[in-house]
């Protein structure tokens, strides 16, 4: 039985959810994994108004189409952040407001349990997103940051999520964070120690997607190892290293998209994501939820990379064995 | 007829500048590049005292030992960057005072000036150094930061900087800066941008450093290549990309010599630095400079490393070819 | 025209071969190559029982299926190898009987003739299978081995199948031994050696499978370019060097499947086999016989990959050009 | 909208027309480039008998074909070339004659200046094909070669040339030379010699073909991004580099197809050359013309390779993003 | 304080001691790790006569040489092998004698006891040897090796080797073994089996060698890393990998020096291993003990080697850093 | 014992024989390998002058310097080649007269027998050199260049040289041709070739010099192996590949010591070549002959490179084990 495959809707959010869900559909998706941006899914509708969350079910039911997580991705990363201009510009007005920072930080960190109370009465049970991290920018150790800068860096994540979470208990959703540089984990390492700094918090998890690791040159099957109980969702994302010597692994400030970029995003299937060996991963640890395609791509047309996407990683899933099997041979 | 060899002293400022200029000495060097830190280059005393200049002269005589340059990069450091508590580690009181971010900025630049000042009745041309960046924490695109941002920050280094050179220009002084991350340049192309923003100004150049490009991928030889004219001082320094699959390019906010970061500082000749390339390189360009061993490796005994280092870059280092000689032979 | 892609039933033989011939068929198989052990192709009974072959051809037509060679892996197994309680495991009951080793050797040697007698009556010419080996358990040369050790072992496989192969050739029936580790010859020298020991017999050839020289490093082609005229048949079987720095290429004595192994069997497509190079070596030295699915991947479900296998094979079989052709134009 | 994908004709050319263009419209091919032989393009004939032309139409259309370029590489070969009697093997008897060298060359110049008279009448503004160098046989600077050497062989190239592509701009057709070894320019480097020579004529251009770069190692993204503006015309061709330690990317000496090879041609999809990054680059410089199959491989029938190409090819090709897209997410 | 440099002696057993001890005293050796064969250190004559050990004291002595360890390689084979012919090559006539294979593993077993005892007179701590291996001859698995054998050939260890060690204990001697192909262990994951079968018994632990690891592809760091206070000894040998596409990295049965094999023991510095790692990793352990070479290298002269190994690895072997040192500046 | 360490002239005849006899003797070189050019060994003379010998030798005794071989590539390859104005500068006066290609070929033929007359006269057994060539220009087959075409190349090679190898054997003399692009012999193929064509003469084998098989991609160790009772005397020359994406292993027509080539000569021990799997390769076939510097490197002094070079191949140079040695280990 391959899994469900979704597409993620926050590269869409131009589009109305109305109009996506019917080219999702007819490109042949199984579902989708709702961003909480544009008007796919806005949590304080979904709270106010009690026809909202019925209505998005019927309209997601007449396309034929599931939904097994909502994102939060902006939101999220507003809650540890240190907070500059650029925050506005993914925040809505009633969480911005006057953007003083800690005003911000703890709008969107009741947003978050709010996101927690809507999902669950969209009867869903994962929520994905960022956390921000008020430490990422001291990444480069210079001037010289001490062990406790980073230990102060985790303590202030562990204050903020744990109420957090502890409300996400409460509605029995689980929240995934998608490792990924600017958060408080974006590799293996960061992410073992944001997992103890949330005392192993059991609705504390991750959104996995290789995407994020390539140009980390971590191995996305060790990140599934290292966390076999802890993937609540999957990401179909992918990217690829580009270095020609005179260009650099950390970009250079250039714009995705930027041919000089020592990496990019690039459609699923096109990268240097190894899908076989991510499949058998998540077979081992018997992950079962959906695939998610997330698109993006700076030089292609996202409709055309959908489509293609889509049947890259249907032709890439597949069913682990039902027998123990090896190079014996049965006899008689 | 190879370059001299110095020592720069920035990871020796525990000892006194008498007690290491011996040992360097003893140990075969040619010369220091000091460290406008501990007592081993002090520019407040220098303008304000007229025996300290003098007095090193004597020190370095006595020892046999030239000075090609002198190195300010914590004040640099505090120019353009956005000043929290880290800082106020690498500055001293009177450089600090209250720690409000644009005054240690403004007193900074002004060190600066006295920096080249001091340079010049020393009789030593260059100032090696760091700028800080304004925009170094927005590296990694998220939230999403426009070109606009990126140019304000290039911007306010043009701003901070170009009278800091202008006067250096008025003293007949060069500014070195170290292409390193945390820099508003640590690459070729954002080199090439902030050359842009200051216009060129003929005092700005760079400290090559071959160890900071390793572990972004960047070959240093086309760092020397892209800037033939603006190469104002050589470091040998070495580093080594150790990455496993399981950790990250990165480092994973991990402290210099702990062995699970992806990359680290190692002693000159024993890292991914290749020199031969490196000293064709600066032959063709024609640089006549000091070869100087910034020493860092967390993991071996100084003492045992400088000396390492001085035999392996003396090895290393070679005379050009004085013949026009190609695969031809001569007749008759 | 293509070859004829045919599945090897020895990892299917808890399946009767009815109910598999229908699934293979159904997939689009063109033919079977039946293993001798489950009810695929019992020696025995073929040449007792005069209606067995006649009901296995009727059985096979039915479904459209051919059958280029059979295969006898364990009973070939048991001729030259030392024998342990594993190999009562791989054998029928009147061929172990009370376990003497060799009693058992001397009862396998002779099933080896009756194997030949049946597949002539079955109207197939060749034979594929193991040789086993007395000093494969001497690989790693501690304690010493010497010259004369090994030369003993092929004095024994000569001695052992010399007087098999004189009972092949008088049915005109050829043996392709599946070249492999624990046989007399796992790779190009031990092919060589093992070719030598029996003179170069004109019934001793190799079933050619890339899956058992990948982990050994050794090119595929090669081994075609090595025994142009000697390669009787082909496996199309896969695997994968997975290899992380921490696990080692002898596979540490872990089961197929388990992911710490350094190298594993994976489903034909997707392991570190290049078919395209091997489909032009086999075309230049015109084999024409079957190219025979042999499927094993203790990973996926192998349904699913019998025919992703198919479809594969298919794709990369190509015919070869029929026309002297160069970097040439013709010209008018 | 993605490209028209073409064949070109030159290695059918024992094919009368007719015949191929009935193969090529049933393999689902957008058009045809005519090779100027064969019956395929005559230009004497195009120019001598006013029926020609609307005939070749009438042929193409009645196959739903376009033609977007003719190629006239035989004829160019020998404008610059040393003629050697392997010449007269590619050059009809009215353009050979007597074989003097010289004659030769001003005779196939001047067929170079008909062949865009006759693209003119046939409403085609592309002539891909070669120029010949006089140097290239002095590749390896033994005996030693001289840049006045050098430098004459370009002053050749730019005596002979220019007057051609004079004729061309009245013609308003381009000249798209296959950079090629053999060729004037062969890498990035000589065509940016040639070009100079040419003082950068706005009728001289390149026809992209990477399979040339392959085996020198040149990224074939460089190349393009080298040239934005004079991309007129791109080959799908392939190549494959298969050194062994034992053999040399120089080739030998050894004919096409030929194992030992250091290199050789491949059927497109399964070369070296990656596909992906080109479409991309091709998508960067706004390049509209159509993908021209080249197809060459010694070892595979060529209408499964022309049709297995075809496919590929169509695969890869996408329609760049109609959108300023980055890691960016948009709000509300 | 760099470590003490040993000589192994076990490959100079058919020199005198006496001999071999001038030539290693002269060429600037610390020290000799004696083999148990040969004159070199005698077992039963340690035990027997009470002059022998302070006789073989003042040899060393007199050359200023240390002994850190004694080494057991043969005897210790013997223990858990399945005996055959090749057995008795290594072992002198009162533990053979009849070779019946229990009888052989026992006494071997009792004389390895023995051979604690005598390291107790000799005031040596460290035994080094080999254990031998009941189930190395069923590395590769066919025919179909079960997790119970294997586990069988782990308790049979146990069972052979724990009183031994318990042995070991009361005599306050360790045994390191040398985790090598045909032992109990041969990499991480059967090192760690190993230890397990044993109880993590305080005597056990290893004689790390990478050579052994280099032909399995096992990062030797990585041993070192996993068993950070089990590393009683080191030793300085190495290995390289020569694949060639026609060669195995099973070695074919070829012997070492054959230039075919897939890989061979070469003079140390010669070879693949990587020393600069590992001794870092030694010293991050805080390994204080010898660097002794095993000298093996069937192309070279040993005498030319083993000096050329001493001086390698006295260039490699450092001191680590004495003060807490990262990318920081001290200040003031 | 190591063998002797030599410099050829060749790069050096701007040096008066005494000037440079004298530095080498100084840098510690055992030998000189005379070029037949410059005043180091004039072949004229030598046979007309009875002094002229003797003298030389003196010369060289003076200095204790051995002469092992002398050296005539410039006349060698004007036997074969196409004649050109390039010819005219390689070659005295007396040889290429009014430069009618013929009338060159045969002269410098004739120069080369006496060039054998005069060696034995010099007391030297060992003449290298370059043959030149018909059909290197032909190397990339556009137009396309028949097998005919290549083997009347090498029957052009062998009828003017059959006769020459001829007059070498009456002389008690061997002729090494330096395999090198350029030449009837460029890599193992050719070289093979090439053998059969003079039909294995007993004079005719090689001067192996592996700086011209690193761009090739040939491995050197595979020439030795090829050819083991042919390496008539080794060069110790070195090369380096350096490509970068932007240029071509095919050079670009570009100057030796320009960096932008692919591929150039640099200082022994610098480049590419691996000299520790050639020093195994020669003392396995058992070449007792010199080691000959010849010393190229467009970017570095060649006084200081010759130095160097002489140092590194001393440490590289070894002796050959004397007894057969393996794994194992001697009992008793």
């Amino acid at each position: 039985m391959p899994r469900p495959v979704t597409l993620f809707t926050g590269q869409w959010a131009d589009l109305p959810l109305e109009r996506l869900a019917g080219k999702a559909a007819g490109w042949g998706f199984d579902g989708l994994e709702l961003a909480c941006w544009g008007d796919h899914f806005e949590v304080d509708k979904a709270l106010a108004d009690d026809g909202y969350i019925p209505e998005k079910k019927r309209l997601l039911e007449k396309h034929g189409l599931a939904c097994h997580a909502i994102s939060s991705h902006l939101v999220g990363q507003c809650v540890c952040d240190p907070i500059d201009k650029r925050h506005q510009s993914i925040l809505p007005e009633r969480l911005w407001q006057d953007g003083d920072p800690e005003g911000v930080r703890q709008r969107c960190a009741r947003e978050m349990i709010d996101t927690a109370r809507a999902a669950k009465r969209f009867g869903v049970e994962t929520v994905n997103g960022f956390t921000g991290s008020s430490i990422w920018s001291k990444l480069y150790f210079f001037p010289p940051t001490s062990r406790e800068d980073i230990e102060e860096g985790f303590q202030d994540f562990r204050k903020r999520w744990l109420p957090i979470l502890d409300e996400f208990k409460k509605e029995g959703v689980r929240f995934g964070l998608e490792v990924h540089p600017t958060e408080i984990a974006y590799d293996i390492i960061t992410a073992e120690w944001a997992l103890a700094a949330v005392e192993g918090h059991p609705q504390f998890g991750f959104n996995f997607d290789p995407s994020h690791f390539i140009h980390q040159f971590v191995d996305p099957v060790r990140f599934i190892e290292a966390f076999p109980d802890r993937i609540f969702h999957a990401h179909v994302k992918d990217s690829r290293v580009q270095l020609t010597g005179s260009n650099s692994i950390l970009a250079s400030h250039l714009d995705f998209g930027d041919p000089r970029r020592g990496w990019d995003f690039v459609s699923p299937g096109r990268g240097d994501v190894e899908w076989d060996p991510i499949i058998r991963a998540l077979n081992r640890i018997g992950y079962q939820g959906p695939l998610s395609i997330e698109w993006e791509d700076s030089g292609m047309d996202r409709e055309f990379g959908a489509r293609e996407a889509l049947e890259m990683i249907r032709g890439e899933d597949f069913t682990p064995s039902k027998v123990a099997f090896d190079a014996a041979f049965s006899k008689k």
